[in-house]
């Protein structure tokens, strides 16, 4: 853990200067112990952990505030989806130099989301390495005993809903390596801004988590792409899909790419880095899930069909034809 | 967090393989989900992080297994010191490639310490980094409410204890660099062996968590050397101490090193990775802590005396010359 100890070494006091100011929970004890404390007072804690990497999950020139951000956003959205409410996390940042400008910028990012989302700095270690940075973050949420929200649940019948638009992230990220749609989108300053944005800060929808806690059977974060991500879900329910390509949100910006032909609508529903949240909701369900999403400034959109079976989700066009999907998910490896 | 998705990905297939034996507690979903369960069952939830990487807490060629057991144990060091009981731990591993019987191996290696310490697999994230491995776990204990054992509970006439030997595992790291203990042991296998044993695979306190909790005022694990991290505890209790050099308890073969002027007493009292329990325990309360040790099988030495004050610890040979402390601890920054 971080210990803002007694030397004056680089590494005690960087915590101290630019950490511990974030850690607001007495059970942090303001990061001056080995470990801290996590009260369920009675709830389960849910634990998620994601790490982010220069060069995969951000880019070496990304704004250092936008990079905190999305190191905790997408653990974040894993906490949405599960309906649990952000309780802490801790916080492993790996570093080739501790730079004070660079740090500043990252922790002023960190906090200003930590204070957002109610979800403060509990501890972390901080280490030096000659290889690409990485923000590794393990992050708690509380749900009622039992009520996690699963990936397990989706029964046939039930809608597949997602949240927000699909696709943006891939495109930021296309836009940034100077790919096809920063050529497509070459007269739309406004659009490319948007797309990098997407790509560069997740809007993690936590807001939503007490809602899809009350309606949805199933839910998980859209992390790897919204294909690959779905056919997890459906393995785990023991179903399968029919997705309805023409209901699948896009955002404008992604339209506009996808009408000019620098993407094609398999790399739109392959791409990673949406976090945005699928999920299985009853029929029945589903205007109150609509309604609460309204009410946090949510959008959802209802995208198709859970069926029985254990294929593969089927995408098919407004003719009815498959859309073939060669790669399902990022992998890493 | 660790998904065995629908794909047939590298990183979901390694998962499978490697990593979902490992999770047997039932909140981990056999990594089939978002996130963990966590049960608090009443008691506190101890949150600790350490991360390890390549060429600073273990080299290049050390075996895959004493990584994965590194990894968890400096973690389980931290629970110890706190006198928490180990819950769980989740894992993010930064990979250059996913190698079989690398992964094999460390897995091995993490399973067997994962069963020794009674401490699950709960999730984690795979990363592929063109950088140095790193190995962060997030670990979880639970300890009675409000019993969390901390660093700041000192008092003057508290004894200054601490387990095992010290020094050994900075020993060991020179003899794998080939350094000047390699060259002053050349004659002694066993020594060596032993050395770079306690460099690679510390050997976490945990079965004296019980009594630090009953009988010590104030504990941490001793990572980044002796001498540091007792001006940290100090700190933190707002008091200072006064340490009897000849009790500081020293293995054979570093106690050899140190006759062979391989090296000193202030590099010894300075290296890092003891992960031995530092402690302070009232008068009345070390025969029965030493009692619960010998029980466990664990060797606990009184090096010194808590006393009033604030300023930095001193060192005393036989003589009463104070030890000269120019560096107090490593720093990665």
């Amino acid at each position: 853990m971080m210990p803002p100890g007694a030397g004056a070494s680089g590494e005690d006091s960087l915590i101290a200067r630019y950490f511990r100011p974030l850690a607001t929970d007495p059970g942090a004890f303001a990061l001056g112990d080995d470990a801290a404390i996590l009260k369920a007072m009675g709830d389960d804690i849910v634990v998620t952990t994601d790490a982010i990497v220069e060069g995969v999950h951000f880019l070496p020139g990304d704004p250092p505030d936008t990079i905190a951000q999305k190191a905790l956003r997408v653990n974040l959205s894993d906490l949405a989806a599960k309906a649990a409410a952000p309780a802490g996390f801790v916080l492993t940042l790996a570093l080739r130099a501790a730079d004070d400008a660079w740090l500043a910028s990252f922790a002023r990012g960190l906090g200003a989301d930590s204070s957002r989302f109610g979800c403060p700095l509990l501890g972390g270690d901080t280490v030096s390495t000659p290889g690409p940075l990485m923000i590794s973050i393990t992050a708690f949420g509380r749900v009622a005993a039992g009520q996690m929200l699963r990936r397990s649940g989706a029964k046939p019948g039930d809608r597949v809903v997602v949240t927000g638009t699909v696709g943006d992230a891939m495109l930021g990220l296309d836009i940034l390596k100077g790919g096809a749609v920063a050529a497509a989108l070459a007269d739309d300053a406004a659009a490319r801004e948007l797309l990098v944005g997407r790509y560069r800060v997740p809007q993690p929808r936590n807001a939503l988590a007490q809602a899809l806690r009350d309606h949805a059977h199933a839910a998980m974060d859209v992390s790897d792409g919204l294909a690959g991500d779905l056919a997890k879900l459906c393995m785990a329910s023991g179903v399968s899909a029919v997705i309805d390509i023409p209901s699948i949100p896009l955002s404008a910006a992604a339209a506009t790419a996808l009408a000019r032909r620098a993407v094609g609508m398999e790399a739109l529903v392959s791409g990673g880095d949406d976090y945005e949240i699928l999920c299985a909701i009853p029929e029945d369900g589903f205007d109150a899930l609509a309604r609460a999403a309204g009410i946090a400034g949510v959008a959802v959109s209802s995208i198709g069909t859970v069926i029985a079976g254990r294929s593969a989700p089927r995408f098919l066009d407004a003719q009815g034809r498959d859309l073939p999907l060669s790669r399902l998910a990022y992998s890493h490896f």
